[in-house]
């Protein structure tokens, strides 16, 4: 196999009030990251000074640079595109504030137009939180939002993924009752491809989807529920006459544990919570005697878009910021699989 | 302590044609079972036998009897309460059937019965088909219905548990548009009460319970739906005005893994799959190389009957059936189950 050159993965350092920066850090001071890709936070210089030698006390230089041309990519020092938002002294550790939403959304915005001018191959977001982006002026529901509208795309979908398990949404940030009006044969099809796309770029060669139903039991022929029928059925039909390997719908309760034991390489899942509730469940444990999550790995992917995105799937952690004890996994991990779709574009 | 004499659990055989027989005979073949217990088969004698002699090959004595008083409850054989309803020449595993149906049904009015006349202290089902009960001529949805309507119960929910991780149901089977509509304060408020008596019965002093909301996040404050502001939050205030320890709405994709890491004793969920997802990701594992589930474990509970009722929480396994293949581990947990809430009720 030929040794092809390291990808260029554009991270966003996410809300500087929140553990975005931390993880940033943690995440470039190992080894293994620079191993497999040339990596460059979108962010403030100042910010990841502070989180480098205050909050994580890891010492790493951080090197500010002014385009991604300037950068050196070697493990030891963190290059930093440093786009200025943010004024050190005004930031206050696990708040709601304009400033640091409006640094955000400046931070999204530097890496999507990076991507599609291919100065970085793949862009991985760090948390950001809705409320101080909209409180500066960006009214969007989250990350996915802005990348549909900034790079103009009308096709596309939620991906979660924790190790091999992996689910695509039908809807996400919709009450469930809209969720389940949003159970079309167009809509599910349409997810469908882009489940398939997205496995076979992660490099499985012959991917086998599972598609969940809506209802309990898949709504048992017709009596809880017709949206198999007139919805998802017709939809698994037309997938498979495009050749896709698809199965379904399948009883929601089922195709999930089936899944994570590796009978589905990705499901396809009608609602935001179907396909959430079991990834968490998957990679999110409870730490009782502390009070807080003790892991929470998994990858976020937006399906569809021209450019490659992935993210943490986690929040901002405001209760937890500013104290030095996030865990990267999580960000280690979406760099990890947009270095993997970086080969399958290329 | 003083030690309390063993309950009695009438456990009915399920559908002849089904692993109901089979995983009976190999959950009375463990000593740990009568130590807890005195069980009785509420099925057909020549069905019983021969789930021991041909299916399991475990060669239990099987003794008919004709009313509970003259069970003797010793480990070493099996006693059955014979309905002599199945004609075991016509008995084909793994079919419809409408006498299959018939038995099934008949099984369970009798263990009713004896319940309610505290000829047994508890009652555990094994599995049935509802297509064979509806073709006998009884039009139910599941045991749930066929309890509530013999025992003339009105106000009732589901319960799954899988070890401490434990789920109660707002609704099952309706379809998912139904679900949503069924989330209102009266009905939430209801279950969460059923929740707080449940755990109390299994022995648990303080619990603390988890409510879930319906819509993704929690619908963040009305901007994806509404049910929370309306219906969850009022009866979550209503509990705690009666001094339950309660909390919520908590969003749907994170309370699971708190609940499983022991933050709630149990957590009251909006719909059949909220519940049914986590629970069996706890409890579901499948073997993909051969192509069945390697565990099933869990228990079902019917919350809110004047009698107990415990359930296996997985189904006549028709594909599987007469093979000898069946796992008693849910029918194990759900005698064992059955016991913990005897001994609450005296």
């Amino acid at each position: 196999m030929v040794r092809l050159e390291r990808p260029i993965i554009g991270i966003t350092m996410g809300d500087p009030a929140g553990i975005g920066p931390e993880i940033a850090v943690k995440t470039l001071s190992k080894k293994e990251v620079y191993e497999i890709s040339k990596p460059i936070v979108i962010g403030d210089y100042g910010v990841m000074k502070h989180a480098s030698e205050s909050i994580t006390k890891l010492y790493l230089p951080i090197k500010p640079v002014e385009s991604v041309k300037d950068a050196n990519f070697k493990h030891g020092e963190i290059n930093v595109l440093d786009l200025k938002n943010v004024n050190l002294e005004k930031l206050v550790h696990g708040k709601v504030d304009a400033m640091c939403g409006k640094a955000s959304f400046e931070y999204i915005r530097k890496v999507i137009e990076l991507a599609l001018n291919k100065e970085v191959d793949a862009t991985v977001t760090g948390p950001i939180h809705k409320e101080a982006i909209n409180k500066a002026g960006y009214h969007y529901a989250g990350h996915t939002e802005i990348y549909a509208k900034l790079t103009k795309t009308k096709s596309y979908a939620m991906m979660l993924a924790e190790g091999d398990f992996r689910v695509a949404h039908v809807s996400t940030h919709v009450s469930l009752r809209k969720a389940c009006s949003r159970v079309k044969k167009r809509r599910v099809l349409e997810v469908i491809k882009l489940a398939d796309d997205a496995v076979k770029s992660l490099g499985i060669k012959n991917p086998k989807i599972g598609v969940a139903g809506l209802n309990p039991h898949s709504g048992e022929g017709g009596l809880f529920g017709n949206e198999e029928i007139k919805g998802i059925m017709p939809a698994v039909e037309g997938a498979k006459k495009l050749g896709i390997n698809v199965e379904g719908p399948i009883p929601p309760d089922t195709i999930f544990p089936k899944a994570k034991s590796g009978l589905y390489d990705i499901v396809v899942a009608m609602y935001h919570d179907q396909g959430h509730i079991p990834l968490k469940m998957a990679g999110f444990v409870w730490d009782e005697g502390r009070g807080q999550w003790a892991n929470v790995s998994g990858v976020n992917v937006t399906l569809g878009l021209p450019i490659i995105r992935t993210s943490v799937d986690h929040g901002v952690a405001f209760g937890k910021a500013g104290k030095g004890k996030a865990s990267p996994d999580s960000l280690i991990e979406a760099v990890k699989t947009a270095v993997q779709m970086s080969y399958s574009k290329r």
